[in-house]
């Protein structure tokens, strides 16, 4: 019964999103979910474990996309070169045909505290995540750990400004500006340092 | 009759951690800590909305005094000083009579997935908590949510130092020297912020 079907998990997630609009995400079926797409349960149940993943199975993605670019950045990158490879990683998933769906999974996020608790889970895998990969490419522990901080700082801030209504900027000029933002202040809170040894 | 019982919270707060080592969290009943304490379920509701809250307590007090400490700090305070205000205030909370539940604690929170996000969200609280008393003083968004982030690895870095067995050295100076390390290391990323502009 099985058949491939094109595009099935951005079918299904467009009409998750439209559901979560005008239904509420508590009154939203996967049943409902799939009809809307013309598609089945079973093809819903290939693609997300539940109706909360179509929301967040996209931060999973990333966390491996994030994870790999550090990893196969050049050897002599230093962690900020790392972090700037992860954001361009990032662009592929913000792309202008998807600019429509951002502040759709942003309103249906803050309408909820349980998914609000998610996102932030989920932000704080991503950065383990760039935390390991900057440790496995030898950087000591408190540099991985800041790093990836900043990293999901200027991803999370990226992502915010990239998914306002009225933006056309592309994702990598907007992600390499608030990197560049981070790193200017991280040099002036790095500046007083003498004083607090 | 209600009384009041000296010390009740840390009475509580001692047969809670206990009877988690020894017959587990999940286990562990309301009426079993408040009997062990020798006080009444009532008192123990008085404290803690439920058993969960006896590890996490803390955090609500420390977002407090994070907060108070960085509006408190004087007028001329860098944003790095308010941090340093912060961890400083952080200590009274980590006095050498409290050494010992502190493994106790971590224990029971690593045993369980449920525990560890709600530790990771209140660690996400903190560092709201933190930026948001950053921007009252008057640093830029970025600033204030970026050395929010510092403040909150400063804190939990050493934490985990100070609540290793073998420690006995003051949890003021093992967070002066991580709140240091990490801004070296803040200096370092900032460096090449030039090539990623």
């Amino acid at each position: 019964m099985a058949r491939w079907e094109p595009n099935a998990r951005e079918r299904l997630e467009r009409a998750a999103l439209g559901l979560f609009a005008e239904h509420g995400y508590d009154a939203t079926t996967v049943a409902q979910i799939a009809d809307r797409a013309g598609l089945t349960k079973s093809t819903f149940f290939r693609h997300f474990a539940d109706k909360r993943e179509v929301l967040f199975g996209g931060q999973d993605l990333l966390v491996e996309r994030f994870g790999d670019a550090i990893r196969n950045a050049p050897p002599g990158a230093t962690a900020a070169g790392c972090l700037a490879a992860a954001l361009e990683a990032a662009a592929a998933a913000f792309t202008p045909d998807r600019h429509e769906l951002a502040p759709q999974r942003r309103a249906v996020i803050a309408a909820h505290s349980e998914l609000q608790e998610r996102e932030l889970l989920k932000r704080a895998r991503l950065a383990s995540a760039m935390a390991e990969a900057l440790r496995g490419r030898g950087a000591d522990d408190t540099t991985a750990r800041l790093a990836a901080e900043m990293g999901v700082l200027a991803f999370s801030t990226a992502y915010a400004r990239w998914a306002a209504p009225e933006n056309r900027q592309p994702f990598t000029e907007i992600a390499r500006a608030a990197l560049g933002d981070l790193q200017a202040r991280a040099a002036a809170l790095g500046e007083s340092a003498g004083a607090h040894r």
